[in-house]
């Protein structure tokens, strides 16, 4: 599945992030970039709103599981447990979240457990960022339940 | 301030509010009832969308803090440091997010703190429930920053 169609995935899913104008930029099998541009999504003091910031992360880690799922066959609905986000900067552009799993094991955890209790979790960090530098930090806990 | 007045204040300071249709329903002086229908914000599956849920509960806190804040003849603007959510159980309907403070003492500290440094924080704690359940669980740490 490219970028565009992990979009169109999200974006039927999940109505609303049309209205945020939320796009998969790019996809691997180990990383994401989501955007969601300024105009849409900002506020009266001419910054991101920090609700838009936190959808856009979370769309990030939760296509991110989402796509992974799928390359491994895992037929399951991804769900969004629990997360906490720290605002760093305000941002004044587009928002960009970033998102890539460095440790593999995890991902092979992640899917053995998933084939042996048709449930498991991954926790992923997406980072808010403007110009090279982090504005908001994101920790999500997403499960894959399977169906 | 009324409910209605409130509302208008979040629709035109963050213009995405409108699009999930976030309503304040209720403002008193230590306590916020703010709602938004589950057709704007539902996700495929027939459950309240995540990142609906988390922008209805922060708002709800956004709101409480300007409209203390207003009160208490506080000028500056409510800026959102850092939050964290749990999700415990789906939600099949509208997102209805509740916020009380309990303790006077805290508004006091934070409006004399305010007074003096022009700067001060306030955490609450917003609950979203359904049929009296405890759907979800945000602590969100709100600034009033001097303007």
């Amino acid at each position: 599945m490219n970028n565009k169609q992990l979009e169109s995935l999200v974006h039927k899913e999940i109505p609303i992030t049309q209205a945020l104008d939320i796009r998969i930029e790019e996809i691997t099998d180990q990383s994401i970039r989501v955007e969601a541009p300024f105009e849409a999504n900002k506020n009266i003091h001419n910054t991101a709103f920090a609700g838009s910031i936190y959808t856009v992360a979370t769309i990030a880690g939760w296509s991110l599981v989402t796509s992974l799922a799928m390359a491994q066959g895992l037929e399951g609905s991804v769900v969004l447990a629990k997360a906490d986000i720290k605002y760093i900067k305000p941002i004044n552009g587009d928002i960009v979240a970033k998102c890539s799993i460095k440790d593999t094991d995890s991902i092979d955890t992640f899917a053995s457990s998933f084939r042996r209790k048709k449930r498991a979790r991954l926790s992923l960090a997406v980072e808010v960022v403007e110009d090279g530098v982090i504005k908001a930090l994101l920790n999500a806990n997403f499960a894959l339940v399977g169906n």
